[in-house]
């Protein structure tokens, strides 16, 4: 499965996109979430061909969002887990997940309900600003062309 | 490209993965959400092929995400809208925007930045409880299985 590249586009929305690949790559990632870590676990979890697996692993690796450790060394066995960078994916999953829960008709029929343990109920993501903390909507983010600091110093 | 299905995963994150589609479609929403309406738009923004975006944008139509409303009546031109569930969409692609930002290399080069209005500053996302508004992280955050409401009524 060759993947054009959409790094041309420099767009950060595109790029992570291009780095999160194709569903069965993000439902490793929601897995690793819930703390699959070994082959097996994912084959049972996903019912997925085992090199199909071996592909979105080696992908997922070589972006850097997971990561192979060995754990046994007769013969060689790795277990997979999520660098920093692939744990900072947490935004994204839960607004996915969201997301999910809000359009599908069928959301009652899921097999996970995530729970914001501090205050108990199902916590369902909302976006909000990182430097003030507001609710962010469509209608209170603007999206504006980025300039060279060269070009900003100077009307 | 045959996509296979994830619905017999049952799975909020899985079905809002499949319903994006490939990174063209998530493409296509990131101008929707920044006004663009037209064919031509498209074409000039992301220079996609014709045919591939004919293709992205009858998907997109099919799962409900953007409607084609007619513009011209001859020759027929029609321009391409999010609709309510396409919109609902934003904080997938801030959280997606905000991923990139922290881990691309090369952000500065970002075409865009989103500002949060109402704060003036750049508007990177953070995900919170839609029901206590407290930060959701990996640490605070427990999936645990659906289970069926006559389940729970009694133990």
């Amino acid at each position: 499965m060759a993947r054009k590249s959409f790094s041309h586009l420099e767009c950060s929305v595109a790029n992570t996109v291009e780095l999160l690949g194709d569903a069965w790559s993000v439902l490793i990632l929601r897995d690793a979430f819930l703390g699959v870590r070994r082959f097996e676990g994912f084959v049972e979890s996903l019912g997925i061909a085992r090199n199909t697996l071996t592909d979105r692993l080696d992908r997922l690796v070589e972006s850097g969002l997971m990561e192979a450790v060995p754990y046994q060394e007769r013969p060689l066995r790795h277990e997979y887990r999520l660098t920093e960078m692939g744990k900072d994916l947490f935004d994204v999953m839960m607004a996915l997940y969201s997301f999910g829960e809000r359009w599908q008709p069928g959301g009652a029929a899921d097999r996970f309900r995530a729970i914001h343990v501090d205050c108990g109920n199902e916590g369902h993501a909302t976006v909000h600003c990182s430097h003030c903390g507001e609710r962010l909507t469509r209608r209170n983010v603007r999206l504006e062309p980025k300039v060279p600091a060269a070009e900003t110093s100077s009307a």
